[in-house]
Order: structure tokens, then sequence, then C-alpha cells
């Protein structure tokens, strides 16, 4: 693996190291980690990378990989920069026969977006979307029970993603770029987080939204794009539901959930009580679903590293997306769904944004 | 104090006397308990009434109570009826001279509501709304909170009334009149409970809601009104939020809450565990602020009965509305509150109901 | 119903006034509210009782009431005084032909409580002693649940009642008797709460605990009684457990629990949250049994007054108490069960000072 | 790093090397990872270590690494073998010169401990125990808060660590060795977890455990050590508490806690939960405190890897257990916390045997 970004100060590269690590498949063998080369060398040094293979660049490292031995060069990059440099960087990794893993947003823009699919589409190569909160099993556990009818055809659909760190003004390079529409994107809350709950949403369900009314808001003043927003969404199959997305609910601080109920029984999942899933019936107790526990299914089993009542957390889940990703490049190097994610993605947060702007109307979302 | 409805069966009734005897400041001393002149007088017996004040209907009370000596005719009525028959009990009452406090909704519509005001302030009676939830201490504790600043000004509100009772076809009394416009109103779900949430979000807040966008559902096949919706709202000051209120959300009982973020902190309450009331800081960890603690206001600690840890529930809140009214009886014989809290409410549904019925454009809320 | 004690200032007779109001079954007629004229004349007016019927003291009540006809006379009384009266004024009602309602405990130690037993039993009348948190129905579902064999047979039990506003010194009239020995007998947290564990225990296991092994502390300087105490016990079948109470566990409000562990399954139930009742499998997901939920059986659902999702809490659980000694006294007039429970609860408490007195030796419970 | 045990079957094996590589910092160069050379081999060639490297025998291991240059051999072993293993191995690694870091228990027995203990301290060697739990942030958070006086003296501790998993026989390679008193030592449950309980309280009070009254239990037929206990304990400075350890308690999962109260306050905390300290007031609301906020001292904040809200578990706790243990090869190389531990654990154990063994008699510990 070879990452592009993720330099010194750069939180999320240091989470995905940390995850691409952990389950020791995957090593990371060179990288252009910042556009200042010396930035860029310490963080090759001090991660234990062969200098030469330190590259000034993202074209650079293209290059260079692209001239060793097939046997040594990278299997595929990993993009952890800022938002707005994820297509090119993609572009140019696929372009140069490399499979790509990006975090999200996968580009700036839809536009960008349906680009990125006509060369991922063209070259063969893989596409993963590190969309994190799918790593945790008892997600796939809730998709598994609905897909199997066990809370009967969904009706509604509460989802949430808040958090407060920016309910005040915050000065530091976290926030700077993501309240930066050109290196951002359109929308600021919603498509940095409003993103994951459609994703997690559409996941579990395996239903498509279709149409959003949203009202997005910037209630920090001289914040250039929205930290705050809710929508109402409608989905395949008349399902119907809420979604919002916030940086300045005091006190929240990673709050994505979820509540999905159907004709029969509910489920409810927090990501920051992860090895839990709550069940509900309509004529039984609710249920309790732990983590690792021998009633899951053995393919969700499979995915905890230790038994029940070892939390898992963040960081495996995080794992769990790259051992995904690898297991898939070994197989049959054909991962797309990063790259169906990702149009779903971009055209959500563009329809979001031209609801807002068109007095909440309802916007279809066309990927 | 003498009941219109409240005979054999009903359920809301029964609540209503448990209330308002709890304390022994309040004494039900005659009834129109139903209809049905066999089932009144039969309730009426099981609850110790004079024979001669189980009236066979409504206007006969009136005339009845009204015949009577002052000091032993009845102090003020309370309407347990279904929704339709609210209006014109409350109006016999007051023009026969009695205060009255009513279940809410106040009247089937908004202009019967807009009628019921006129009379309510020609005639310089009472008239109180049981908004149940407002008697929870806690639910004044956080608009204590926010009244003094604790918050700072506030942004965003979630507020939701979530059950699943009606998930699937219920064939008793109780979802019968509930589900029948003629009985019910124009609203099903959000006349019922989501007025509820929407008067909890303004009591708190202590700011009146201006605009919703929504979308009514009706889920279960047959029925005639929405049991289902979810609305975008605005608010004085700049407030947004997003209020749901679902009959078919399974394995959900009564599950009333509030969470409300404004610029330095925030407060969360759950009418299931409703003695605690969370409160959210910028820079210092979350409170669990709990019931009857001495670190309450005093005018909040006064409304609990028993020490902290002995947990009181809804029908303490319950016997709360009726003693706020009883008091104001006593002081000064001048509630209005429930006469604006019934106007706000019945606006509220109807600007639900137009916004859903024209494609969740922004509708105004007019009382 | 005739009252000794509770004049005012005593917060646990307003609790029972309540408790007993609240169903509208049973009236306060009489009392001998306190041994000071004043305060007992004040507190009969303030509760609409006939001056004729504010006693000087239990002594005169007994005779008073008994000289009046049958139908008038008070049918039993409730003895809310501070400890060391429970058992003269007990004996003097029954001796006067009263049924008694007692507040626990039953009296200062085990030989009067002896005394009392032999009284009671040769009387011919009900005793009855307010164990209050046998009226929650989720704990006599616990019950059902385990005498159904749902657990199967019990292994491990773990109670606990620990409170925290004794960990300073509290000068007020509650932490005044409780902490004298002359009042309050020869424990002090134990005697208040610990033997509320103790009866939770063996009425929800049906099994009798037969040794202890106990380390009672006083930890706040100038206390004369325990404030705080934990014990290893045996029970009948083999079961061990631990049972912990305290006074100076900082925070804690009214932890009352007990946690059930058998061969194939457990319960767990929290005083704070009473609607709750946890339900652990071998392989199956933990429930969440809820109050008031059609899946409960019908004696237990029959125990509450409102439906699903309107939290009861501790004064319905009182009335409860109280509703099932007024259905006792109508059908058959022969409750021993409060007598048999209070030897019990006076046998524990001698045994835990006996063991802890005695280097935490095992010691028999003899009642 | 070499590794004696873990070999393919072994679950705690693997748990090591994934803490171990989390962060990059330890490399597994070298094994002797099963007595079935086979299995050596297999484990030693799917985790890519040099065939070479992969030894037959611990012994064999410890000659082998010793022979290389002092560059290439391995730094330290980690003994993740059965129990009675613990000892042998350790004093061949330090004989041979290498520090050690050996799962708990350390040895079989105290006289074991004893031993080893001389050994390390002869030796100038780094010896570490992997007690994990101490590797939750939020643990020694709670140990910082304690040494500022945050809680006042320290009075009453709960420390409880249940489970559910050895309620039925089990018959697997886990359960096996861990119910045969040759392999696992004097104790089954209370050597295996309730030593962990009696280390967390250690260290999070920093005061010595002095005295149990214990009372072990064999619940489940044939089983040859404990599956259940509880003790009564005393600690330095007046401190009391009850310690349970349970493999019956069906429907738990790993519930290891601790609760501690002082004269101002208490702190809480639960394994399952481990991203949450609660902290209790004498009269302030109780406060949620969490995971790497902002509000928690540097050096706490320090050993999480993602911000507040994305929630970090029990590998990640052990990988810190390792960070600790490589930092201190680094900058002193003299670890000896982790020899006290061990003898202050074994001494635990033979304690509570002793006492139960003794009729629960106070039994001092004695390491």
């Amino acid at each position: 693996m070879g990452m592009v970004g993720g330099g010194s100060g750069a939180f999320i590269g240091y989470i995905h190291r940390l995850a691409a690590r952990l389950d020791g498949q995957i090593e990371l063998v060179c990288g252009a980690f910042s556009r200042d080369p010396k930035n860029c060398r310490q963080t090759g040094q001090s991660l234990g990378i062969d200098p030469a293979r330190c590259y000034d660049d993202y074209e650079a490292m293209m290059a260079g990989e692209a001239a060793l031995p097939p046997a040594q060069r990278m299997d595929f990059i990993v993009i952890v920069t800022p938002n707005h440099v994820h297509f090119p960087v993609a572009k140019a990794a696929l372009e140069a026969g490399f499979h790509v893993l990006s975090d999200k947003p996968a580009t700036l823009n839809l536009q960008e977006a349906r680009d990125l699919s006509d060369i991922v589409y063209k070259s063969g190569l893989s596409y993963g979307l590190t969309h994190t909160y799918l790593g945790y099993p008892l997600v796939s556990a809730a998709r598994a029970i609905i897909a199997d009818g066990g809370i009967g055809k969904v009706r509604k659909v509460f989802a949430e993603y808040i958090q407060g760190w920016l309910a005040v003004n915050v000065d530091n390079k976290q926030a700077d770029w993501r309240t930066d529409p050109a290196r951002s994107g359109a929308s600021g809350c919603m498509g940095d987080i409003g993103t994951h709950a459609h994703n997690l949403v559409e996941y579990v369900t395996d239903k498509k939204m279709t149409h959003v009314a949203a009202d997005l808001t910037i209630f920090v003043e001289g914040r250039r794009l929205d930290d705050d927003g809710s929508a109402l969404f409608r989905m395949e199959d008349g399902i119907k539901g809420t979604l919002s997305a916030s940086q300045v609910c005091v006190g929240r601080e990673n709050s994505l959930s979820f509540r999905i109920y159907g004709e029969t029984g509910g489920l409810e999942w927090y990501q920051e009580e992860p090895n839990t899933l709550i069940r509900t019936y309509v004529d039984r107790p609710t249920e309790i679903i732990r983590s690792a526990q021998g009633y899951l299914p053995e393919h969700i089993q499979a995915q905890y590293r230790a038994p029940a009542g070892h939390p898992e957390g963040y960081i495996e889940a995080f794992a769990n997306v790259y051992l995904e990703f690898a297991e898939a490049l070994r197989t049959d190097g054909g991962v797309k769904s990063g790259m169906d994610a990702a149009l779903r993605g971009m055209a959500f947060v563009e329809a979001l944004v031209e609801s807002s702007n068109n007095d909440s109307a309802w916007t279809e979302i066309k990927p």
C-alpha cells in the first residue's frame, strides 16, 4: 500500500495506518505524505519507509512505483488528503494502474464523481471508499436481519450524525479545510458527516434514498459552509424518514445512529456504543444483541477479533474495511461498491444543497 | 370537580381520577361519565358519587350543578371525552359559569379553538389543558435552565414522540376514535401525540414555532388518518429543528423526548426516564441531573413528593398539572395558559396537514 | 384507616397517605399523628380529619375507636413512627381488635418480633409490613419467572441497597433517629435499608437466607450505628450471594437492586429504573422486559394503572402494597406474610450484627 | 519480540499479536508457538516469521536467540502459554538475558512468584505482567482523580468480574486448562479473573488489600476448581469492600467493574463501556467523563488514538500495555511493577483459597 496525504499533523492518515496495520495483512511501502517535502520525508522515516519511496508528490509516486518491478511495487494506494485532492489523485492512480482506496467523499462534487466512475469502470481496477462505520459488524448484522425479513417491510427510518465540536469557532487544521468550500465541497457538515448517515441507511436497508427536502444552516457566524442540517427523505418502496447532521450540538461527540422500523420489528444502533444492537418486536421484549456472541450469524462473528465482552471500537471497524478491500483484491480485483457509494453520496449532497437553496422543496437524488 | 367522559372502558378518565385524587386537594363530586346511562350510573356508583349527581349528559350536568347552592356545586369540570366533544362541553361549562380543565386537543380544529378562546376570555373563567408532560418537574427544570441562559441562545431542537402500538391494525376503543377523522380531527398521530412534542418544545424553550415543512403518512392500510409524520420546523430567533411523531415504530412505547442545543450547552430529556435530565457543556463533562436532588432550584424540588431516588412517574406528573390548576383557581381564577396552548396546538396541526398536502412546503403556524 | 405517627415534618407518613389515597379504596379517618398535641391536631385538620378522631396518643386512639360503632370505627391502623414505637403500637392495636399495617422494621429487635408474632397469631387479625419495593410489579414478575423455572435452579445472588445521603454528618430529623440505637435498633444502615434487600431476595427467589458472614462499619466519625455493611450469605438449596447496604456511597440515591443467576438464565432489576427487568439467557440475546407490556402475565399487567411507556414509580408501588393489604382484609382477614417477613428481617439483622461482632464468622439466621 | 505459546487455536496469543502490532513499534521476530512442531512452524509461517526462528521449544528459543548478534536478537519475550508454564519460561528467558512480558498469572502459585521475584531483581531485567485492563485510559484517569484527592479519603469499594460462559459445561481448549488445577493453579475463576478485579482496585486506589474473607464455590458439577466466588476485603487506611468473580452468571460477558466511594465523591467504571467514567459528588450532579475529551489530563488524552466519540476498546487497551512496556525498555530497562503485581496477585489468590477452606475466616494477604 502507498499513501497520499497523512503527513504529521493529519489525523485521519494516522488512523488509516493503524487500521491497515492491525491485522498484519497490509504493509505501507511508500507515500507522498505531504506537499511539504520535509514533512513527507520525516513522516516516511518515522514509519520506517524506504526514503527512496517517500515521494514529493503523488505524480512522482505513481511514476516511481510504476517503474518498479511488479513484485516490489505497491498494490494499491490509499488517499487521505483533504477532499478537493481526492479526485485528481484517484484519477492518476487508476491511470497508472493502481487500485484505489479513498477517504470519503470520493470527489469534490457530483460531476467529478461521474467522471471518476467512468475511469474506474474502464480501468478494470478496484475502487474502495472508506465508509468506516460499515466496518462495525453489528451494522452488517442489522443489514442481515432486514434482508432476512426480520423486521418486515421497512417503513420509517431515523438517521443522525451529530457532533458538537464546531459549536464554537475552532481554529485548527481539521476545522479549517472542512469549512472551506474550495477544499470541502458544496456542503460542510452534510458533506462531512451527513453522508455517513446516508450511506449507513442505504447499506442497512439495502434500499436507495430517492428524494430529500432539506434545511441546511450556518449557525456559527463567519462560517462559509453549513454546520447543521436536517432533511426529510423518501426511499424506494415507500420508506420515509428523517436525517440530521450537525456539528453544533454541544456535548455530542460522534453520535451517528440509525433507528429503523418495519412492519414487524425495529433495529436501533448507536456508533458510540457499537457493540450493542437493539432489536424490537411487536409482542415480545426488546432484545439487546451484543457483539461477538454465538447467536450471531457466523459471517458476523468472524468479523470480531476477541470474544464477547471485549469491546471493539472504531479502529477495529476501520480495519475491517481494510480487510474487506484486501480480500477483494486477493480474490477478484473487482471492487466497485466504493464507486457506487461515492456516486450516491455526492448526489445526495447535491440534492440536499439544491433543496435547501430552493426553500426545502423535494429534490430528487440523481447519481 | 365534575367529570365529563371517563365511563368504564375509558382509559384516560381513570388516569385523571388518580391524578386528581393523589394529593387530596380535589374531590370528584359529580359526572356525566358516559352517554350510556347505565355505564354512567355504574361508574358513578363505583366512585362513590351521589347518584343524584350522576348526570345523563353534560347539558344536564351543567344545569344540575348550576342549580345547587354555590358551596355545594362543583368548582370546575374536567373533560375526558373523545376529541370531537371537547369543544361543545367546554363551551357549555363556561357558559354555565364553570372553570374548565380539558384533555387535549382543546377542540376538533383551529376554528373551534378560536371560538373557544373568545368564550374563555369573555367568561373570565379559567381554562386549563392537560399537557401532562409539562407536569414532570425536570421539564420545568429544563425551562428554568434555558431561561437562565444556561445553554446560551438556543440553536437546534430535536423533538420526538414515537410509539409502536398502531404498527398493526388494532381493534379497540382507544384505537377506534383516534383513527376516525370525525372524532379525532384532521390529523391522527400528529394531533394525538405530535402536539405533545410541539407543546413541550415551546414550553421548554419559551419560544414559538413559526413554520413547518411536514410529511405525514398513513402506513397501515385502511387507516384514514396519519399514523406517522415528520417535520422540519423553524422557531423564533432563528431556532431550527425536527419533530417526528409516529405510532408505527415497533417496540417504542411512549418515547417522547427533546434534545435542545444552544451556543454553550445542551439539554436532553426522555419521558420514559423522566427522573433524569442530561445537561451538556462545551468543555466539561456531561451532567446527569436527577429528580428531587438538593441542587435543583427550590421551586422544582417542591414539585416532588419523595426524596431523590424514589422514582416519580406519569401519574405524579399528571397530578402536578391538577395541583397547578387548583392552585390557580385558589389564587386568581385566571388561568389562560391552557387556552393559548390550545390555540397554538391546533394551529400547529393545521399547518402540518396543510404543508403535507402541499408537497411539504413551508407553512406558517397561525393561531 | 387510622394512622399512628406521620405528623408534620415526618416524611414517611406523608408518603403513606399518598399511597393509601391513590386508588380511592382507603380512607384515613383518624390518627395519633404526633406526641405533640398541637402538631397532631394541625396535621389532622390539614387532612380533613374529624377533630374528635385526632387522638393525643395511640392508647387513646385504640380506646376511642373501639368505642365507636363497628361501622364507623377504623378498619386497621398504619404505624409510621420511628422504629422503637412500632411494637407497642402494634401490640395495642391488635389487643384492641384492629388489623395492623406497619412500617418496617416491625420491632426494635428479634425478641419483640417473636412476641409480636405470638400476639398476631393468637389475635386472628391481619398484620402487614410495608416492604414497599415488593409493590413494584416487575419484582413480582421476576418472582413468577423464577417460580416457573425460567432461569433454572438459582445459584448466585447479588443484592444491594446503597445510598449516599449519610456520607457526611446530616443534621435532621430523618438522620437523627436512624442513627440512634435506642430508636433504630441494633443496626443502622443494615436495619434501615439492608433489610429491604434481604426481603427482596427472599421474595423473588422464594428461598430463605440461612447464614451470613458480615462486616458492618461506621465510616462517619461520631455515628453510633453502622452506616455501611457487606455480607456474604448462603440460602437454601446451595444458593450463595453477597448483600451490601451503605449510606456513604456518595452520589447514590436509592440504589436497591438484585441480580440473580440460575442454571439457565438471569434476572436483574434496579429500583431507580423500576419499569425495566433484564432477563438473560445462555444462548440468546438479553431481553428488556418492560412494565405494563402485553407479554407480561395477566396478574402482573393488572398491577399497572397506565399503559406501557407511562412510567410508574415509588408511590404506585407503595399503593400496590396498600391495595394488596386492603384486598386481603376484604377477602379473608388473614394476612400473615407481614409477620413472617418481620421475623425473618429481625433475625437477619441480629445475625448480621452478631457475625460482624464475631470477626465476620458465619452466623445462622434464626427467626 | 519473541513469543512463547500462541499457536493456532490459542485465543490470547492472537490478541497479543494484534496489540503488539497496532502501533508499529514492536515486531514479532521469533517464536516457540506450540509444543507441536508442525503447529509452531505453520503459525510462524502465517505470521511471516523466518523459519529459522520458529523454535521447537522455549529452551531452544532462548539458546538460539542468545546466539544471534545483539542487534538481531529479540529484545524481549512475551509468554502466552497456559498458566503452569509461565514460571519456567520466564525463568529461562531472564537467565538468558531477555526481558519478559508475561500473561497473568505470573506463576502457578505464590512460592513460584517469590522465586521469580528473586530472579527478576537479581537480573536487572524488566518484567511486565499484562493486566490488560490497566491499559484503559479512563482507569488511569480514575487513579489520577483519587490521587488528586478528587473523591476524598476512600471508604468503600465494590469490585466485580462476572462472566457467564462457564455456566454450563464447556468443552473446549480454553475451558479445559482453566479448570485444571495442575495447569491453572489453586483457583479457577478467582485466579483467572478475580485477580484482574484485585489488581484494578489496588491500582486505582493506590492502596493495598490486606485481608479477605472469602467463599469460593464450584457450581457446575464435575468441575475441579471454583467457578464462582465472593469475598469481603479490607485495605490499608480502613478501606472496606467486596469483590466477586464468577463464570456462572448467565448472560454476563466480561463484566469487570469498580465502584469506589470516598468522603466527598465516587467513581464508577465498567469494562464493557470503557469509554465512560462516572464521577459522583456530594452536592452536584453526577458527571459522565468520556474518553479522549479535552478536559482530561494531558497524559490521559495522550493514550487515545482517535478523537472523542470514536470508541476505543480492548485491543487498544492491550496495545497501551505493550506501549508502556516498550517505552520502559527504551528509557530505563527497569520495569518491576509487573513483578510486584504478580506477587500481590498470587498472594491474593492464596489468601482467598485459604480463607474459603477455613470457613471464610479473615486471612491476611502476604506477598
